[in-house]
């Protein structure tokens, strides 16, 4: 092996496609196949930028990072006699020797900055070399993500003062980043600009700059300096902020990882637990607004806090967030009186996607950080159902998709590459469990599934944080019985639509009387009848109860929901879907032949309906991973069509005829086909059965 | 007359410039001379856009505003038979029956949004209806000041909401904004969105806009909403931010008017009187700089303040400020460590031009308002040196000038069209009164005036704050014997070029004893001797002299002065320059054969010296006035070459060559013809004649 060579400077000429010359080679990167041949000499990084291949690189070349490590695959072109990698190209030099010596080189790897082309060579680029590598989502069926942050290190050696030529040093800074990574125009605030002179000289004029940019050609900020080289830790915090629960997921910008997760309560509840109590509440008090607007901004410092502490770094650390909300929520984050939300024409003050400092709405983050929040669709269809169409791709699916993001009101889009249709249908808090006599939010305690015996109309549960069912043996003493303390949202749906099944509910929603239903679990209640679902008195626990006024207010619940989506399918005219996705919390929990039983979605095979998580989440997380996708975002929001289902007489038809369990259609033949229900009626004249079609002011 | 028409929207039709038809009519515009042909029914300021005539609006056309006046000439085309302008032009319309009835509106004034053109016409626009019309400056020699403002009213009627095509209220009045006013991409801020939705519904969907935007194609951000039509008051402030006091021009933005002038001391004159002092005291003290830009940020909010007061406006209506200032305030005005501008290689944080949120540096103005900061030329030749440059316009000369900033340091240009160079030289505060035994700041009882009998050796003087010279009856009764309490800089300047053209000082500098000289106003102190130039004892108040340490002083700065002026003649490849203009407050009183006579400036005809007043305050208005001139000086600044005292021998060599009064030169063969200086030499060999060629420390 020859000495080690010092790192030079690259040659400046181009690659060439065409005529082969004696002095030059071929180099094919893989996996991308591209192709060309350049003289040899030519840096692996340098040929990789000219063949415009997706090569890291944070030092600009320098040897420093390793970001741009290469895997030389076998030459194999035998017409030049080359057989191995090993001799296209050029012996480890010096840079290399010591990277590999102080921080490690795997075996086959070279520094793409060093290693010369000598002869035709075919050179892979393993994923983490790669600046647009994808992140693995849990869930095959959805989009990647591709990494393409707003947020990323750039080193750079800045020429020092000259007394003859004098400049600032910033503009030798910017003069530095147009010259050695084409950045110009770049933008910096006063304290950036105060903390830039020590830095450099602490740096001996090499620094580090965080560089906020969206996309190669957009307007570029310097966000912070740090002397000499360093790659970060640079974070970002995707927010769904919901009108219950705010989560939180702290992502790293370089590597796409979820480094923690946070969650807590969105502190506006104790200013109403729905969103038009909160509008009302900001019409009703002089400054309400204003003070819902600090409690959630606290909120969401809290939860930076709070998934900083958990990742073991400073919110400092936090050079971005991206934010998802509903359009009330979206307003009083922004500190936007939702006034407007409340009443008809349902005004957003502005539904664009939004850029601003993070300090603006006190985040507590690193000073300089930016926010991006998504697009809002309509007053009704926030930036959260644009994060979960960012997220679930409609416009990307050949098949027409229903997408319902069950919350505390759905939002629901219908369409495929052609055409999508966004609406929002108030379907109230029943599905969390609210409003439901034992209801509960999806806690430890709370029963999230049933079945119920046909026959016996026994019921057996589990409930969450115990993995066996109740019928199971050890299941007392793996709950105990005052560990049963309610029942959540998605346990209220399992438990009516097995009800149904085993006839204890009529298709009116009638719940019969032990005479009728022959169970003694059949218990009357005042005027009513409930359902013994768990007795836990023996043992000083609550007796747990499916009562008529539960069933009566999912009804409600599912009637809105089924309207909604109806009124798409009316509009796209068409009388069925391909596929459901149902997204959101709950909707990760929804038994789809439960959801189908009560006629909450629209029919389609049960194979065809499928979670998709908590999509406003991943919708956020997508937008701060790939700065393109928010211009992806935006142009998608403009394309979808808006229904506002308060003015649309058929919603409120839809609304009426959906009341029975399931209710009336040619489109569920299939699914009287495949479950089986009971033609029971327990109507004896007397009970409130019709009860359930009337409208009810929207909430959320 | 008619019975006055409704107004209506303008018919989209162009103009054209050539061949006649029959329903066109010819129409030019004066005083720009635009001419082309419209078709008949042309609203006058829709003819006055499609020719790019300067016609104001604010209302955009809609007879609300009035600021698109016109007064139609007679019509002078007996081709076709129109004799006048009563002829060729629409009669009044109700618009304009209800303007004039309720605001008035000058006879032969029509409103260019209401008159339609019916036959040729001539078409005068006067100058307040031009957007761009002429401020004008006391100096006839000095550029004009277009109006060309970055703030400026734009009232829009915005679409309601449609809950059919949902959209935001922001985004609806960006369309607004786009489709009436050409005004693209507008930015607000989270508060002026929250401010939107009401405002909108205020006005009835009307509102007017508050806009920023450097030209017509810069970007615009959206600084404020007001409910319907609203003219102002739109307020900008200039501010010359000197290290010893703060200057401040409040002016409207509509005409260029200065409605309020405020000035108070740097409050950092407690951390040092010098700019030096201040750098040393950052350097000594952990957070003196922080303290400092606590202090200069306090004071300017003070300033805004304080001129709002006198207009008799809220600091709310200011929504712009320029600010000009050397490097150290500019530094410490931004919160940047000036400590690199305390040692070579004197390198500036940031040098180019800056604009940010007033709000940043806390001046208390409209929250929304803009700041926007000339470029520094260099690490001694700020931003109040290119505001000079700027207010001088050396780059537009035919002829050389030489323009001098005397102040703590002096801020020396020399150029013409075709180059420009600046220095900086270190000229001491005894300009301005300090280190002078009896010197004091330009105030109230300071000599500012000084004549001496070359025979009788006795002088007359004036003071600041009364008309009278000394020896005029009713004298003593105006001034009282202790209100003379001082010498101020240009008094220490006078005093000593007469005391030398009066024989009592030779050419070394050195003060003559009373039998060399022959005066008994010669009076000994210490070894040296001193002259008294006034003496108030017998009414209780100053003897006051000028001592031979004061005529050093002044030789040491004006052999700075001189000798900066000469380096860049020298890299010019001049001997003289054809014009002089001395700037600053203090240039302002400087008498041009005084110094001359002292060899202070390059000699020139005397008639070519000229006092330019505080150029840098009338540059920072012209910039705050005139967007495009920020960009004129940028490139401005761009383009001057920077020379470095500090490290130019030659500089050395001209500095110690400069101490006699006058110094030997060629160039001052003129002047010796025109004031004859006596041949006077009172070097006994005992006396320090030779200590004035040292090297100072820079001041400021």
């Amino acid at each position: 092996m020859r000495a080690p060579n010092p790192p030079e400077p690259s040659p400046s000429e181009g690659c060439s496609q065409t005529p082969e010359a004696e002095d030059e080679a071929l180099v094919i990167f893989t996996p991308s196949g591209r192709r060309g041949r350049v003289p040899r000499g030519t840096r692996v990084l340098d040929a990789a930028r000219r063949l415009g291949v997706d090569l890291d690189s944070v030092c600009g070349g320098r040897g420093i990072c390793s970001k741009c490590q290469v895997a030389p695959a076998f030459g194999d072109f035998p017409k030049h006699g080359l057989r191995s990698a090993v001799d296209a190209l050029s012996d480890w030099n010096a840079v290399e020797a010591r990277y590999a010596e102080k921080r490690g080189l795997a075996a086959g790897r070279r520094l793409g900055c060093q290693a010369r082309i000598k002869g035709d060579v075919v050179i892979d680029v393993p994923p983490e070399s790669q600046v647009h590598r994808q992140v693995v989502r849990k869930r095959a069926e959805a989009r990647a993500i591709v990494m393409d942050p707003a947020v990323r290190p750039f080193y750079v050696e800045v020429a020092e003062p000259d007394m003859h030529e004098p400049s600032g040093d910033f503009e030798r800074l910017c003069r530095a980043l147009e010259a050695q990574w084409g950045i110009g125009a770049v933008e910096a605030s006063l304290p950036v600009l105060a903390r830039l002179q020590p830095v450099l000289r602490q740096g001996g004029w090499s620094i580090t700059c965080v560089i906020h940019r969206e996309g190669e050609t957009g307007p570029a900020r310097l966000l912070e300096v740090w002397p000499g080289f360093r790659e970060g830790p640079l974070l970002g915090l995707a927010i769904d902020l919901g009108s219950t629960t705010i989560a939180g997921h702290l992502c790293d910008l370089a590597t796409g990882e979820v480094l923690a997760s946070a969650g807590l309560m969105n502190p506006q509840i104790r200013f109403g637990e729905d969103l038009m109590s909160r509008v009302s509440w900001a019409m009703m008090n002089p400054g309400g607004a204003a003070e819902m607007t600090k409690a959630v901004r606290d909120a969401l410092g809290a939860l930076a806090r709070a998934a900083a502490a958990e990742a073991g770094v400073s919110a400092d650390a936090i050079f971005e967030a991206v934010i998802v909300g509903n359009p009330v929520m979206h307003h009083l984050l922004l500190g936007i009186d939702p006034v407007e939300l409340g009443q008809a024409p349902f005004a957003l003050a502005a539904a664009g996607a939004l850029r601003f400092g993070a300090a603006e709405i006190g985040l507590g983050l690193h000073a300089e950080a930016r926010v991006y929040v998504l697009p809002c669709i309509a007053g009704h269809v926030g930036a959260d159902a644009a994060a979960v169409a960012l997220s679930e791709a409609p416009d990307r699916s050949d098949e027409l998709m229903l997408v319902v993001d069950v919350g505390t009101n759905a939002e629901i889009l219908l369409g495929d590459r052609s055409r999508i249709l966004a609406c929002s249908s108030p379907t109230g808090p029943a599905f969390e469990g609210a409003q439901i006599a034992f209801g509960q939010r999806a806690a430890p305690g709370a029963i999230e599934r049933v079945a119920i015996d046909p026959v016996t109309k026994v019921p057996r549960f589990r409930v969450i944080g115990c993995e066996l069912w109740s019928d199971a043996p050890g299941f007392a003493e793996a709950v105990g019985a005052t560990g049963i303390t309610g029942i959540c949202g998605s346990g209220i749906i399992e438990a009516i639509a097995e009800m149904r099944m085993a006839g204890l509910v009529d298709a009116s929603g009638l719940i019969g009387s032990a005479e009728q239903t022959g169970s003694e679990r059949s218990v009357p209640e005042g005027r009513t009848h409930a359902y013994l679902l768990h007795d836990g008195s023996a043992a000083g626990g609550p007796r747990i109860l499916v009562t008529q006024g539960d069933v009566r207010a999912i009804q409600l619940a599912k009637s809105a929901l089924y309207a909604g989506a109806r009124l798409l399918m009316d509009r796209m005219g068409v009388d069925d879907v391909a596929r459901v996705v149902l997204a959101g919390a709950f909707g990760a929990h929804i038994s789809p032949k439960h959801a189908m039983v009560l006629g909450m979605i629209p029919d389609c095979g049960i194979g065809q309906v499928s979670s998709a998580g908590n999509a406003a989440g991943t919708g956020a997380r997508i937008a701060l991973l790939n700065a393109a996708a928010r211009h992806e975002v935006e142009a998608l929001v403009r394309r979808i069509e808006k229904v506002e289902t308060a003015i649309e007489p058929q919603f409120q038809a839809h609304f009426v005829a959906a009341n029975a369990m399931p209710h009336a259609s040619d489109a569920f033949a299939r699914l009287r086909a495949a479950v089986p229900l009971p033609d029971v009626s327990f109507n004896t004249g007397g009970a409130r059965s019709g009860e359930g079609g009337g409208r009810r002011r929207r909430r959320g």
